[in-house]
C-alpha cells in the first residue's frame, strides 16, 4: 500500500496522539476522583413548568396532585411503603445551573442576607431538593402524592419513610416564629 | 526525518485510533447523559469507623459529638444557619457498593422483607443519607453537632435548616406504632 504522505513525522504524529490521550484519560481519573454520581430512579410528573413556576415550598401547595413515575429497575423497591401516610422525596434541581454564597429569601429584609446553607434556595452547589409528601397511593411503580414545589420532569434520586422518632424534633424554631427568621425560601 | 516503518498501512492505523477516540468520547458523552454528578461540599468527623460500626439510626446516640468540616470555598455561605438547633445533614455512605430490592431490617419478622424505599438503609441505587441533627455552635466554618450515624470521612453534599412548616406533620405513622411496622431499620 502507497503511503499518501511519506514521513517519519507521521510516527511522531501517532505518538503524540497517545500521549494526549493518556493525559485526557488520567486528567479526567483525576477529576472525577472526589465526585459523587448518582442516575435518576424514576421521575416527577407535575403541572409546574418553568413558564408557569413553581411554589416556593410544595407545601404552600398542599394539595396539588403529582404523579412520580419510577423507572422498572426499581418497582419492586417500593414494597411496604404504601403503610406510610408521608415520604421523603429527594430530587434533583435540573435546571439549576449556578449558586452564591449570599442569598436574599423573598419577603425577608431587603438589606439582610444569608448563607445558602441557612435557607432553602434549589441554587445550592449541589441543587438536591428535599420535600415531605403526602402519599395517597401507589399503582405499578407510579407514586401519586400531594404538595411538591418540583417542575415537571423532574429527576428523581431518593425515596425515604417519614419516620417521626427520627424525623421529628421539637425545635426553638416553630410555625409561628419561623417566619421571624426571613428564611421562608 | 525518515521513517521507521515505512508504509501507508501508518495513516491507517492513524485513522482507526481517531475512529476509536471519537467512539470513546461518543459512548463516555452517551453514558454520562442521566448522571447526576455532585461534589462534597465537607466531611464527617465521627468516632464511628467500619471497624466500631455505626448506630442505625444517629438518634439512638443523641449525645455523641461530631464535627463537620466544611471546605474553604462553602465556609461563607452558613452565615444564619447558627439560629437553627436542629438541621439537615445530607451525605454520601461512600462505603455502600451495592443495593438489594428487598431489605430484612433487624429486629423485624424474620419471614417478612421489605421493599428498600420503605426502608431508611444506607444500601440504596443512590447511597444518600438523611440526618436531622442537633446543632450545637459553628467556628470557622465547622459544625459541631450530635446525633449522626455516619462514619468518619464521610462525605457531606448538602446542609439545610429544619423547618418545623414544611418538614413536620401529623403522620398516622407516630413514635408508638412506628415500631409494628418492623421497619426500624
Amino acid at each position: 500500500m502507497k503511503p499518501i504522505v511519506k514521513s517519519g513525522y507521521i510516527q511522531l504524529f501517532i505518538v503524540a496522539i497517545l500521549v494526549i490521550l493518556i493525559i485526557t484519560c488520567m486528567n479526567h481519573q483525576w477529576r472525577n476522583k472526589n465526585k459523587i454520581t448518582y442516575h435518576p430512579i424514576g421521575m416527577i410528573h407535575s403541572q409546574y413548568t418553568s413558564e408557569t413556576g413553581a411554589p416556593r415550598q410544595g407545601m404552600l401547595e398542599p394539595d396539588m396532585p403529582v404523579r412520580v413515575e419510577l423507572f422498572n429497575t426499581y418497582k419492586t423497591a417500593l414494597v411496604g411503603l404504601e403503610k406510610y401516610d408521608y415520604i421523603w422525596l429527594i430530587y434533583h434541581f435540573d435546571r439549576v445551573k449556578d449558586w452564591d454564597s449570599d442569598v436574599r429569601p423573598p419577603h425577608s429584609n431587603p438589606e439582610q442576607s444569608f448563607g445558602l446553607f441557612a435557607t432553602r434556595t434549589p441554587r445550592r452547589p449541589n441543587p438536591l431538593g428535599l420535600c415531605l409528601v403526602k402519599l395517597d397511593s401507589i399503582h405499578d411503580g407510579t407514586l401519586y402524592i400531594r404538595g411538591i414545589d418540583a417542575y415537571n420532569g423532574t429527576p428523581v434520586i431518593d425515596i425515604k419513610p417519614y419516620l417521626p422518632s427520627i424525623d421529628q424534633v421539637n425545635s426553638h424554631i416553630n410555625k409561628d416564629n419561623e417566619s421571624d427568621l426571613g428564611l421562608d425560601e
